[in-house]
């Protein structure tokens, strides 16, 4: 059961807005282009003995920094008891803190709008994307490092719970992180706010059309994004209603057929199924991870440069110093994880009994909080696709045969530039054709969106791989 | 939204019924009784050092069996940023696999009846008590280890979908298990289910009749039993469906109103405001837990026979040989943890806009999977109350200065007899009067039985404790 709330309408409304007190969808995407222009940032590849303020565990080896702060390299091992791979060691990111991911909306010109930043971040493909108006370390916001606190936190710290419009803990990359979790909050407020340069209020329609073009929102906005639910206000409509609703609002036709997948809470399984299948899951699979330090990671080398595999496979961790040229000139210095290969993420829907349903995976990865966590219908490095048959996960192939249907998404979204160096990786979300198997492996099923978002209400279902293809799906 | 399943109104009539294929409830009592009578457990308290099969690893000393199977006794450094104990070691039971609690349901006489077996536990106050019809660890049902195929797992093992009741992952004591699962499972068969001579078949009310005992139905039972929930039928009837179905059913007006509660998915907040709010608690609390070598843990002395604190509070740790005399005599060692004191474990519940509401409190325990979990409104060692003022949790003397309004139940409750020894605590349900304080503490919350059974679907939000006390719940 679902209540509606004042802001339920907003949201909506604001889903189908192409047009906001920023302009067009074209005039954000040249104010955002011209900031890229604008800044000027030199990423110096570092030997990590002059990583300013990072250095070597002398017990350990892992890297990490000297005010035992941000984040650390350290290694797992990893034994699991299913795929082809048993098990590995591998480094890791630890960062034992909860951040917040946080987005100020507020009703500007009869439209709710949010407030996001053109953020520059180290690892970005360009320098700068869209990122909420918070992203803040507990280190950061509890102010025990030095520094400025961050802009707008007191919005957040200050917020009453009648402003909250979601506030979830959701988790990130599961083969990256060891189980590293946000705080997503979006809150509304009707207190003037004022605006930086680098921030500007968008429709959620606005950012839904900047999603089509590559690499422009960043994870962090697209992570908060997916937790909005659309259905508690369509809920209360009537057939007729919901139609008439649907018309004037210039809803696509495929955008109609997704609000109906919302609206449905039970597809081809109940929600109660769903659960018993991943509480078997969750019991027959078998994930052991056991920190150990870096310096004892078999098959990866550390080196002067990289920490690294010899086969190249997977990812490297670099050091960099960073330096930042806008009106003053910063400059730090960090390890970044630079992935080997791109990535291809792809949800596979098709229609059944008229109802759209999401291939979802029930997917291990060794930093998840959770044995699995929901995961697209593919999401494996380029390398894995292209390697040998044993390697190749299911529908790859259905996917690089463009055998589908109906393409409704296809374009390159940036993990997060804070901790990634240049990685890019190809999002799609394509509608199956006719002939596509009903059989479908045992740790895979076919959800509604409906499902997909009660899921995502309770945390820590689906991992950031789905909910950034969630967030990208548009209804206009 | 819920669906009406085959069996949901199969277990509401099993729940409203006090007579079933092994007689009444007085008859399932003497059974009880007399199974106790005629078997005889010795607990001979032994020195670590006698303990067969089990040893002190030499690195860590960690007490453990030799095979490396079952459990362990090691160590955790704990940090929290909230509470008056912030930092402490304390030895922890590690027991890395999920277990199967299970339950096999048929219709016999017309009546859905639960398959329980009275079982002997070293640790039972008594000998034998009801439990699941299957209690199995991992290495039980993978076979790892030697010995007999548990009874019953068969049912299990090959069941299909359609006969799965329920099927959850839900968690142990978080101050003596470090974050252990297990697997809660109830499915109905038709097949013929042989009967041995410690099984019986009991109506769902009879085993609610039953928990009104001291000691009776173990801890696991109560467990599997928690996550049944009885709305989905209910909400199909109409208003005057309803009263007909309460009246003719014999539900005592108690009953009704819990009924109720249950129909009720919002209440003073809705289940949103909720998720909300434990997003928030989970993210400002801090809970840093580190396993270490058994050996390091400060303040506590393992001795000849026991690991416990010089000033005796908490628990020990034991080594036992158990002699079970029934036909054949069998004998084994093990470790036991045994309690100081006395727990006493409580909710209170307060009509709201005509609605029961449970005070619920967010509890952070050392072996909790997500830093808090939803606990009784008082869950605390006899110790800490009788103890000075600063420790002493709230509402503790509402409940000892007896100005409740009504008490629903109190009784003692056993935990699990395969780990803790002789450990029984005081369990109960009280309605508050007029006069209790609306004012209550950040990390507590009043919810609807709805909204804790919701709560309880998706898994890993109540603590044990209090779903033991939910599971307590009787209706006629």
């Amino acid at each position: 059961m679902h209540f509606v709330r004042a802001f339920d309408q907003q949201i909506l409304n604001s889903l189908l807005s192409h047009a906001g007190p920023s302009g067009t969808v074209a005039d954000v995407l040249d104010w955002v282009k011209q900031r890229n222009r604008d800044v000027v940032v030199k990423i110096n590849t570092t030997p990590f003995r002059d990583l300013r303020g990072w250095s070597f565990d002398p017990g350990t080896g892992n890297l990490r920094h000297d005010s035992g702060k941000f984040f650390s390299i350290e290694g797992v091992h990893v034994m699991v008891n299913d795929g082809h791979r048993r098990e590995w060691m591998q480094p890791i990111i630890n960062q034992p803190e909860i951040g917040i991911l946080g987005i100020i909306t507020k009703e500007i010109e009869g439209v709710l709008c949010f407030l996001l930043q053109a953020k520059i971040e180290p690892g970005n493909v360009n320098n700068v994307q869209l990122s909420p108006t918070l992203q803040a370390t507990r280190s950061n916001y509890s102010q025990i490092h030095k520094g400025k606190k961050p802009q707008y936190l007191d919005y957040f710290q200050n917020a009453k719970r009648s402003q909250i419009i979601l506030d979830q803990l959701q988790s990130e990359q599961g083969a990256r992180f060891l189980r590293k979790r946000n705080r997503n909050i979006i809150l509304t407020t009707q207190e003037d706010v004022p605006l930086s340069d680098e921030f500007r209020w968008l429709t959620l329609g606005q950012i839904k059309a900047l999603m089509k073009h590559d690499n422009i929102v960043n994870m962090d906005t697209r992570t908060v994004l997916s937790g909005l639910a659309h259905h508690a206000f369509l809920d209360q409509l009537g057939i007729c209603d919901f139609n008439a609703f649907i018309d004037h609002a210039g809803v696509s036709p495929m955008g109609r057929d997704l609000f109906v997948s919302e609206l449905a809470l039970a597809g081809c399984h109940t929600i109660d199924d769903v659960l018993f299948w991943l509480s078997g899951l969750k019991s027959n699979y078998e994930l052991l991870v056991d920190r150990i330090p870096l310096r004892d990671v078999k098959d990866w080398q550390v080196g002067e440069f990289e920490i690294a595999r010899p086969d190249r496979r997977f990812f490297r961790v670099i050091g960099v110093e960073v330096v930042i040229e806008t009106r003053e000139v910063k400059m730090w210095c960090q390890p970044l994880v630079e992935p080997m290969q791109e990535a291809l993420c792809a949800f596979i829907i098709k229609k059944i009994n008229g109802v759209y349903h999401f291939l979802v995976q029930a997917k291990i990865e060794c930093g998840n909080f959770d044995v699995v966590e929901l995961a697209p219908t593919v999401q494996c490095l380029t390398g894995s696709y292209k390697g040998g048959d044993a390697d190749k996960p299911p529908f790859v192939d259905y996917l690089l045969d463009n055998a589908c249907k109906h393409v409704l998404f296809d374009t390159k979204q940036s993990e997060e530039g804070g901790r990634f160096y240049h990685e890019q990786n190809r999002s799609l979300v394509v509608e199956a054709d006719d002939a596509f198997p009903e059989q479908i492996p045992e740790n895979f099923v076919w959800l509604t969106l409906g499902q997909i978002k009660e899921f995502l209400r309770y945390n820590n279902y689906l991992n950031i791989q789905a909910r950034s293809l969630i967030a990208a799906l548009d209804y206009l």
